[in-house]
């Protein structure tokens, strides 16, 4: 199943794809795809409706996140073993944890607009993983009972914020706009193996990004373990997985960032296609 | 004007505090305090009331944190000249920024429970600055318009977590029942000048940490100019602006941390007290 948000910024609506590619409205049968309708009863009373019984959104429509009244957005770093060695970074001894603000979360064809001055934006296409029943202390082995489904996370990052601006990543990624999220949110039923999902980002139709979610180091299931043992990770939470080889900053001989005007393409095998277009605040 | 939230979580109403100490109950004028109703208007019409005509809370209560729904937990570290040498730490050139989960926030009564195997439990006393109105690129002398008012945080750290788990603070910054916030939010009209507020913090009754928000190394106004050139801050965003000296790793000759049974005492001048004690996941 997928589910999508869509309408302008705190007017959302929820929907679900049907098999023609049209937008389903489900607001008769929940008031939004938020953490409070992620569990499993409420996905497998969606997943049992006949799409075709569901009013059709009429109209070129705004995508919108695909979670809403996101709590936390959960991050880890340096996940490819083959970008870890694009970066010239150890292999971490445990997943590498930032926040990215909440606030920095749009949909998937929203803008991606940089701060006044920022010259080093950069891209990263990863694999997000949406919480839908509550994790404390839970082991690796049932750690994907607790996902309700995942989808495509831009995780943009300002390279001088992130690591010149003084200390902790968190400055570089949690820019207004730098948390792309969706299109849709894909139950984890559709999904049989999330480490084993080709991604892919270009930027203008340069392919820059190739990788698969088989080479991460500690995989979804690890992530969760690890996080679950240090707080508790809530229905509507988000964890964003890490980025395979091809950022900007990793480019030879000189990196290469985002201007005004250019066009990321996301792509996750299965999750479908994000497109942002970069505007920058004067 | 001294905000609270009390009740169960989940179910916590506002209330003022009266000048006899009384809580006073404000679920007929406003449904909650969160970022919603931190507007100077919305203030404005609560100060016009006279609290001798509000119901007055009845029986034990808890304190809940004093806003709800925080969206972002900011928090700034090495923020004290003084507390920066205990920790032989540069003064940083920039305010180090780092986010707590906000599934960490607590009431100022509340238990601090440290996880399973944790070793390294540490305090913080902190100013809280709560956010009322949108903030974006706002300069230094601006910045106090957009506060709503002050509280006292408990930065609680776990200081293996923070530092031995591979990377980025935030791991030890963010377990649940580490963001005591409260009890009250004092609206900036009582705190005459935010940088020069004597803070304390005692364990088991012992002082630990002596302090005045006037060795801040950057400001409130200063750090708040600073986060809205990176990112906007929203109404009922909170930032914990850093602690002053005595946290139990720079004790001598050995660094002291929390043990379950303990009780941490936190008073900032005009913001009240807060107190916890500690527990432990089994």
């Amino acid at each position: 199943m997928k589910l999508i948000r869509y309408g302008a910024e705190g007017a959302e609506k929820p929907a679900m794809l049907d098999d023609a590619g049209l937008l389903r409205d489900l607001s008769a049968h929940i008031a939004d795809i938020t953490g409070d309708t992620l569990d499993d009863a409420t996905l497998a009373k969606l997943r049992a409706l006949d799409p075709a019984d569901l009013p059709i959104v009429e109209g070129e429509q705004r995508i919108a996140p695909c979670v809403g009244n996101i709590g936390k957005f959960l991050c880890i770093g340096l996940n490819y073993s083959d970008h870890a060695a694009e970066t010239g970074a150890a292999i971490p001894e445990h997943p590498i944890l930032f926040f990215k603000a909440n606030s920095a979360i749009v949909g998937a064809y929203d803008d991606v607009v940089m701060p006044r001055g920022s010259t080093k934006t950069d891209w990263e296409v990863e694999l997000g993983v949406v919480i839908g029943k509550t994790a404390k202390y839970v082991s690796k082995a049932d750690a994907l009972d607790h996902v309700a489904g995942y989808c495509i996370v831009n995780d943009v990052s300002e390279r001088h914020y992130q690591t010149q601006l003084t200390g902790q990543w968190t400055k570089g990624k949690s820019c207004d706009t730098f948390g792309p999220t969706g299109p849709w949110l894909v139950t984890r039923d559709e999904i049989a193996d999330p480490q084993n999902l080709d991604m892919a980002l270009d930027v203008n139709g340069k392919r820059m990004q190739t990788g698969n979610t088989a080479t991460m180091i500690f995989t979804v299931a690890e992530i969760i373990e690890h996080l679950s043992s240090l707080m508790t990770l809530h229905p509507g939470d988000v964890i964003t997985t890490g980025t395979p080889p091809g950022v900007g900053l990793g480019m030879k001989p000189e990196p290469l960032f985002l201007k005004k005007g250019d066009v990321m393409d996301l792509t996750i095998q299965g999750l479908g296609h994000q497109q942002q277009k970069v505007d920058q605040d004067a």
